[in-house]
């Protein structure tokens, strides 16, 4: 299956959880800014909200949406452990992707990476939602994965909070979640990601520089 | 169960869908401003995100976010067909909820609800997701659902349509998606949960302004 993603984006999630399931994907490098894949293609003409991850299923349907392709996995490969399989605690995963892809993801950090966004407009989006990682924190508060272990929320949670550096965002005020995210980093599946990524979004770097 | 919700907020999805499912609520209003449940307490207190809809589940959780709630929903009443059963059917549906919940409801909407959020930014917000009502629109062109049936991604998708109209967002430029709109809100679950929430609503307005 192929997947889309750009280096350190939140499809790092994506890619975290293939591993963790042992599913092969064929990834595919979107650029950014230019919305090209690597291989010379408008991403935006099949693709046309230009979101990263995105999954092709066999069916040729091209799945858009972070949590949509982490539910994928998990019930694809349930051997993987990565999701609940009780209807009450597949709902507190759901809760989980779905509070770190709407409050932390969208309304705090899309904003804070938008160049082009107003004035005042960052400042707003901190104070806004600062609730979110206090909520996070008492969750992860004596507990070392959000559910009773390591599931797809965690992947995505863990690769957003990738973000509180390049975003000037101190975590050390939620000590729990601070130590949680480093936690993962140690984790197989995250720093063989991670250190892919790294080296792809070096190159990407790189590659803006020289043009 | 109880279920925590605002007149006319995105809870109403949740209200839609257990009235398709036949599921019994006790619906619990909670005043969007003060934060106080209309039975007197203090829904920060034990919500600390303040977010409607919340869904007390038996085991005393609370269940937090539309799409884990509609999800749930979903799960626990299977004979009511509100969500397909197959893994990449079901992974179409994570699809449109986190879109819905996404890029319209977080990045478009909250943006244009917001009246302390700085000039400029409700423009800028306009401009970012009219390419999501594109998407939508495309998609429903030619269809009645978003799915082949009616699923919690329409009742999602209905309620935050509704917050065009008060957002001063004309739909005309998506004829697809305007009709869909008009013909969801004509669906018996719809109408009913829409008369209970409008009177609601005006009863919330009415007391902002005998205070």
């Amino acid at each position: 299956m192929d997947l889309f993603f750009s280096p350190l984006a939140c499809s790092l999630a994506s890619r975290i959880s293939s591993y963790e399931a042992g599913i092969h994907l064929n990834f595919i490098e979107v650029d950014p800014v230019t919305k090209r894949t690597r291989d010379g293609r408008n991403y935006l003409e099949f693709s046309p909200l230009g979101l990263v991850p995105a999954l092709r299923l066999d069916d040729g349907f091209l799945l858009t949406g972070n949590a949509a392709i982490l539910e994928y996995f998990a019930a694809s490969s349930l051997r993987a452990n990565l999701a609940p399989l009780s209807t009450p605690d597949l709902a507190k995963l759901h809760q989980w992707l779905f509070i770190v892809g709407t409050e932390l993801h969208k309304v705090m950090f899309v904003p804070l990476f938008d160049k082009k966004i107003p004035e005042g407009t960052q400042t707003h989006a901190r104070d806004f939602v600062f609730a979110s990682l206090d909520f996070l924190d008492a969750q992860l508060t004596g507990r070392q994965f959000l559910l009773d272990r390591f599931t797809t929320a965690d992947a995505y949670l863990c690769s957003i909070l990738n973000w509180a550096a390049p975003t000037r965002i101190d975590l050390s005020p939620w000590p729990s979640l601070k130590a949680y995210h480093e936690r993962l980093l140690e984790r197989p599946s995250v720093s063989k990601a991670m250190a892919e990524e790294e080296a792809l979004y070096e190159a990407e770097v790189m590659r803006y520089r020289a043009a």
